[in-house]
């Protein structure tokens, strides 16, 4: 294994973590806090430490999808442990579990939060917190790679490992070109939102964090009842961007260089919007005896089903009081999520449309059992190994989801509570039901399922693979063995 | 489409209902009930209707797993829906959709009642719920081709389309053997339970009924509390017998043949055994408060294991009372489901061994990218199309649950309700939580309800592509111009 690139990145990373902190310190300086200092010294920290770690040159930059794999764990990793240290720090949230619970959920573009009043926290801890979701919504590691000139064509297996979707695919030859295009139309997209909020009378430090949080899809909101006390024209600003930042950024690089035909004939986008087109209106005409009307319905349906299906989190109303069917609903938006090569979470359009044709595909093996029936996609053929990765994704995702109930059921909580609440964190959402719904928080669990669904948030925005892959025991015994011969290396210096 | 020899089968199907339909008979005829002259009334109407359909020998018996499959699905319909017939006309269900359901639930081997009260029932019909309870179990098909001789080689594709599994293999060379011994040990083991039961001092009625409904995993009790008036050594043989129902019968077959390094080395089996052992105790150590001591926990958590998994679905106390954690166990156990090869029903523990080893190996080759690992199971390897259809067997249960729990949601219960009704009629385990907890009933769904949930049973013991077949439209058209063709023929004669 190529330890050397592992930590170079691993120092990078942490040094632009501590130059991102200078935003909030600036934050900090105009609203005249004094928290400011702790993200200071914290941004000090990371600098510095990350100075050291990534002094040394990696001897060779040649990496595989392994390393790729563990160099992108190990990011989120420590992005979030030393993210989470200005709340501790300033004591803003107390205990640590807490401080990284909140950061985790913020980087995954989760919004799950454990805070029991969000209006109390200051400024430049409000907008850390959202921009952690916009940091995590596009991906660290495609913003290093936008940066920083990592030679050799083998950062795919970065991009490979952080990015959603079934497959992933360059935009244009080179890496570095793909990563800083899909930061331009992010950034693009994101300076939008704020001017039309902005312009539609929402003050502009509220401005600045709700397009943050919608274009990371993550969900953090800063006022205790979400967007609730919104207008209703910045709600539907809210709604469409949050809609946007769900479709494949492809997309958009298709919009961009006037590829329309390309651009509005892909099958998952299609998919997703008519998704969205089905859910509100179920959901609209299922709650209107609740509602002002059917506009009011119609409002408060598509805000709700595209904050859930982004897998954004935002709400402007407690849909836990909705009736059952439109609950129903929202629960398998929880699951099927935004469109692949996103900013949102999930299991992803496109993987449902492909395990759907698998399944079409394989009633058809059992009418014409000679005949080897292909899956197209975009009129391509999938290729074999992605839809047996697909089908794989969905068991690992089923096993991992159960045993992560199974183990927050040990706490005694209802099985809805449980069950949302880790659909709500291993699908990047934020809010579930019962007594993780849209007005309550996630404080209540104790330390352990907090790990727990910790776990399930980074699990989730990684795609489970890179993640799991550092619990393999292959991976522990190269990494003794390594540490064994550095022992002896040093011994034999001495 | 060789239609000529689902005509045929589908005739001997109703012929053989017809006779054991005169069993009921003689049940009425020892406890004098006038209700026996329906049961006779509709034997009657099968023998009858089946020997006409099957008078005809068909042209070819030479048919494939598309034919095997329609016959399948459409026998079961047929069983069912003239199965029903006795209830409906006697009026000891007044409602056909109520009957049918019954019906359904018992030949599936569900278990799920939708009787308010279950002692109001006439011994011959309470016989009768169990009898179908014991056909389902093993399979009429299987029961069909133990006795008639269908030639050609053709007709494990109708045992393919029946039995429950990943792979089906055969015992011996010839089918016909192969199913007689298989129904040898079902009647065996059915056997020496109402023996067992009979010695301590069960009534021999309940025995029977008891014993039908153990051996065919299906769970119809003939009392309001289902098992808990019995004494616990009664409850103690039923959990050891609902434990070996669930074990894959070629267990048996190596045992009864001495080969017995092959029959304890099976590795589902293992699995199976070792679930249930970790289950029972984690279950018993959670509810140790809740009852009269450490052996009375053992007792109720090792009865309440044994029933869900292998999918039976007796009670011997009202778990939806239980704490959280250990109901969590009972809803993953409800998905697992017994042995394949065994008559339980669940999506089986063989197709969970080898999920797991699929994302296992998925893992490992993320690290060794080039290195292709085969997956084993009992040492050999794991033939690839046997891996893939597991794994689509895995996402089409997933989309056939979530459209089904969708649209029970359309009636308004709660999610915990909707999610276990259809977990426990799709996995052919009987009661849920909530309100179809054990000790509650499937009576308030209204019609279109309870249709969606006959459908999810019929497919959860067809195991989904059989009866999921039925609805593609290569079939329909299929049968249309067949209709169209057989008009035209009959038009040129006139």
């Amino acid at each position: 294994m190529n330890y050397s690139i592992i930590r170079y990145i691993l120092g990078q990373v942490l040094r632009t973590e501590g130059l991102l902190l200078l935003l909030p310190c600036l934050v900090a300086v105009y609203y005249q806090e004094s928290v400011g200092w702790y993200f200071l010294l914290t941004a000090a920290i990371c600098i510095s430490l990350g100075t050291c770690i990534a002094w040394r040159k990696p001897k060779s930059t040649i990496f595989y999808l392994k390393e790729g794999c563990i160099a992108t764990s190990l990011s989120w990793i420590f992005l979030s442990v030393f993210g989470c240290l200005p709340f501790w720090f300033s004591g803003e949230i107390p205990s640590f579990t807490n401080a990284l619970f909140e950061t985790i959920s913020g980087f995954t573009t989760t919004g799950a939060s454990i805070l029991e009043n969000v209006e109390a926290l200051s400024r430049s801890a409000l907008f850390w917190r959202s921009f952690t979701h916009w940091i995590g919504g596009m991906g660290v590691l495609v913003f290093l790679l936008a940066i920083i000139p990592l030679s050799g064509g083998s950062n795919i297996n970065l991009m490979r490992a952080e990015s959603p979707g079934p497959s992933v695919g360059k935009l244009v030859p080179k890496m570095r070109s793909t990563a800083q295009i899909l930061y331009g139309i992010y950034i693009g997209l994101t300076l939008i939102e704020i001017i039309l909020l902005y312009l539609n009378h929402m003050p502009l430090f509220d401005a600045v964090t709700t397009s943050m949080g919608t274009a990371g899809t993550g969900g953090f909101g800063i006022k205790a009842d979400s967007m609730a006390s919104y207008s209703v024209t910045l709600q539907w600003i809210v709604t469409i961007f949050m809609i946007l930042f769900g479709v494949n950024f492809n997309a958009y690089y298709f919009l961009l260089f006037r590829q329309f035909r390309k651009a509005f004939s892909m099958e998952e986008v299609r998919g997703y919007f008519l998704i969205i087109l089905a859910s509100v209106i179920m959901i609209a005409i299922n709650i209107r005896g609740m509602t002002k009307g059917i506009w009011d319905a119609l409002t408060q349906s598509a805000f709700q089903v595209a904050s859930i299906i982004t897998t954004t989190g935002y709400a402007t109303t407690d849909f836990d009081q909705w009736p059952q069917a439109s609950k129903t609903i929202l629960v398998m938006l929880m699951f099927i999520g935004a469109c692949a090569g996103s900013t949102g979470g999930g299991i992803k359009v496109s993987r449902f449309i492909i395990s759907i044709r698998t399944v079409i595909a394989e009633l058809r093996s059992y009418i014409h059992p000679k005949v080897i029936s292909s899956i197209k996609m975009e009129d391509k053929p999938v290729e074999q190994d992605v839809i047996r990765a697909t089908n794989v994704y969905f068991v690992t995702f089923l096993l991992l989801f159960s045993a992560s109930v199974f183990a927050v059921s040990l706490e005694g909580h209802d099985l809805i509570t449980n069950f949302t609440a880790v659909a709500a964190t291993i699908n990047n959402i934020g809010p579930g039901l019962a007594k993780v719904g849209p007005v309550m928080n996630f404080n209540f669990f104790n330390p352990f399922s907090k790990y727990i669904l910790m776990f399930d948030m980074l699990a989730g925005r990684l795609e489970l693979f890179p993640l799991l892959i550092l619990l393999h025991p292959t991976i522990w015994r190269d990494v003794v063995t390594y540490c064994r011969r550095m022992r002896k290396l040093s011994k034999n210096k001495q």
